[in-house]
C-alpha cells in the first residue's frame, strides 16, 4: 500500500535533481515559490492525464504515462512561444496500485522535466479509485511577445510542424487489438512538445497566431479561427502525413503535439527550425466569406467545410 | 450528458465575473498570462479535491464542495502571507451528473473567487469515473518576505488563529448519520481562509514560520518541527476548541484551515487580526532535548509526546 508521507518523501527527493534557477523554494512547504526574470511574465496551463481516458494501463507504460503527462503541458507552454521553469503534479492513485508503477511514472515524467530544465516544484497526492494525474506547467515570456490564438489575420499562411497522424495510427491499432512496440520515437508513447520551434517563433516575431495540436488539427484550428474571428482554407495535398497513418486520421486525430500556426504572407518561415520540418498547409481568409470556419480544398479541386472532430472528452468514451 | 466544449464556454462566461488585474489573458488560449508587480514573486499551490476521499455528494452541497476545493488552495497562500491572483480548474466530471451540480460548484467557488478577487484564468476538463477537482491558485508576495514552514527558533511562541475540531465535529456527526445542517458560518462546509491575518503578519514581519491547519494540528505543527529541525511543546489547556468538539478532534481534526504560526517571544502579536481570535498555545524548543516532535503538557501538569494521527489519505479512506 502506498503511504501519502512516504509518496511525498520519495517525490521530494527524487524531484531535487531536476533543479531550475527560478524555483526560489520547490517541495516541503505550503507553495512552492518562483521568481520570474524582470520583463518577463508568466504563463500557466493545467492538463489533465486520467486512466482510461487519455491513456490504459494495458497499453501505455508507466514511463510513457509520465512523459505524455508532462508533454501535455509543456506543448501548451511551447505554443506560447513560452520557456517552460517549473511542474505540479496533483496525483491520486488507487491504493492497490503498485509502488513499481508509481516510480516508472514519475521515472519518465521526471527525464522529460531534466531535458527541458523544469523542476517538479510542488503537487498533492491523495487517494483515487484510479488514476488521476493533473500536471501544470508554468513558464515565462517577455512582457507582451506570447504567441495567442487570436491574432491570424486574412491573407495569413498555416503551417504546421512534423507530420499529423502518427500517435491516432498507433492508437488505432491499440483500439485493434494489434500489438504495438512503443518506441522512444513514437508520437503516441513518447510524444515531444516542440518547445524549441515555439521559441524561435516567437523571438524572431514570425508567428500571428499559434496552438498545440492536442485534439486534431480540425479542432485546434476551428479554435484559431474561433479566437482570431476568421476562417481558414486547408490544401488537402500540403498536409504532411506520418508513416502508417491515413488523411482522415491526420485531419481529426488527436495527441501529435505538433504545433499549427499562422504566419504573414511576407514572413520569411524556413523549412526546418531545430531539425523539425515545417510545413505550410493553408491561407486565413476572411471570416463572413464561409459558411463554416474551414474549408479545405481536395484533390479533385473541390473546396468543402471541414467538420470538427476531434477528441472530445465528453462525446465518446475511449 | 455534459459535454465538453460547452462546459468550457459556460465556465469561460461566468469566470469573465472575477477580475484581477494581473491577469493578462485568462480562458481561451493554451496558457494563461499572468503579470506580477515588479519586485514581487511568484506562489503557486495544487490541491486535490476528490468525490468520497475529500468530500461526499450525500454531504457536501454542490456550493459547498466549489467552496471547500477553492479555499484549500487559498488557505495555502494565506500561510506564506500571500495574495492571491487567479486559480486554475482542472475537472473530471462523469457522463451522468446532472449540469444542476456542475452549476452549484462553479456557483460556490466564483463566490469565493470574487470575494478575494481571485480570476478563473484557466484549466482542463475530462470525464472522469467520479468528480475530480484540482485546483491551482498562483499568488505573489513581494521577494524574500513570504513566511516559510522553516523559520521556526527554539523559544518562539506557537499560535493559532480561530478555533479548531469544529470541522473535524461536523465530519463526526456525518459519519454517525446525524443531520447537520450546513450553514455558511460552518467551518466544514464552508470554511474561511485567513488571507488577512496571513498578510497581516508577513506584512508586518511578524511570524517566523507559518503553515496551514488542513491535516491536523498534530500532522501540521510537526512539519514546522520537521522544516526547522526544531520540537515544540502545547498547552493543553491553551488550545482553543470550536463549539461541539473535543480536546481530541482540535488536536488531530483536520480542515480547520486555520493558521499555525510561530513568533519569536518578543513580538507583540495582537490578541485579534482582522476580527479573528489569536491565540498562544506553545513553545518551541531545541528538537535535540525531545524523543519526538512534539510534546504535550497535559492538565494533570505531566509532559507526554504527542503523536501524529492527522489526516492521511492512503492510510485510511473516508
Amino acid at each position: 500500500m502506498i503511504k501519502e508521507r512516504s509518496l511525498i518523501q520519495q517525490i521530494r527527493r527524487i524531484a531535487a535533481s531536476s533543479v531550475n534557477k527560478a524555483v526560489k523554494k520547490g517541495i516541503g512547504d505550503d507553495c512552492a515559490i518562483l521568481r520570474l526574470k524582470p520583463g518577463f511574465e508568466l504563463l500557466v496551463t493545467t492538463d489533465l492525464c486520467l486512466e482510461d481516458v487519455h491513456f490504459r494501463r494495458a497499453w501505455h507504460s508507466a514511463a510513457a504515462v509520465g512523459h505524455r503527462c508532462l508533454t501535455r503541458g509543456l506543448s501548451d507552454i511551447a505554443a506560447m512561444g513560452g520557456e517552460p521553469l517549473a511542474c505540479f503534479l496533483s496525483l491520486g492513485l488507487p491504493a492497490d496500485l503498485p509502488q513499481a508503477w508509481v516510480n516508472g511514472f514519475l521515472r519518465g515524467l521526471l527525464a522529460l522535466a531534466r531535458r527541458y530544465k523544469v523542476q517538479l516544484a510542488g503537487g498533492d497526492v491523495s487517494s483515487a479509485p484510479q488514476i488521476t494525474a493533473d500536471i501544470v506547467v508554468s513558464g515565462q515570456v517577455p512582457y507582451g511577445t506570447a504567441v495567442l490564438r487570436s491574432g491570424a489575420r486574412p491573407g495569413d499562411r498555416v503551417y504546421v510542424t512534423g507530420a499529423l497522424g502518427g500517435s491516432a495510427a498507433t492508437l488505432k491499432e491499440l483500439f485493434a487489438g494489434n500489438a504495438v512496440k512503443p518506441t522512444k520515437s513514437s508520437s503516441n508513447f513518447y510524444p515531444t512538445p516542440r518547445l524549441e520551434v515555439g521559441g524561435y517563433l516567437r523571438k524572431h516575431r514570425l508567428a500571428s497566431a499559434m496552438i498545440d495540436l492536442s485534439d486534431g488539427l480540425s479542432v485546434d484550428l476551428s479554435h484559431i479561427c474561433d479566437e482570431s474571428g476568421v476562417a481558414a482554407i486547408l490544401m488537402s495535398n500540403k498536409i504532411p502525413l506520418a508513416k502508417s497513418t491515413d488523411f482522415e486520421l491526420a485531419l481529426h486525430g488527436g495527441e501529435d503535439y505538433e504545433l499549427l500556426f499562422t504566419a504573414s504572407k511576407s514572413a520569411k518561415i524556413p523549412s526546418r527550425i531545430a531539425g523539425v520540418a515545417i510545413t505550410e498547409i493553408g491561407e486565413i481568409r476572411n471570416r463572413r466569406d464561409y459558411s463554416s470556419a474551414i474549408q479545405i480544398l481536395r484533390d479533385n479541386g473541390k473546396v468543402r467545410p471541414l467538420p470538427q472532430r476531434g477528441w472530445q472528452h465528453f462525446a465518446r468514451e475511449r
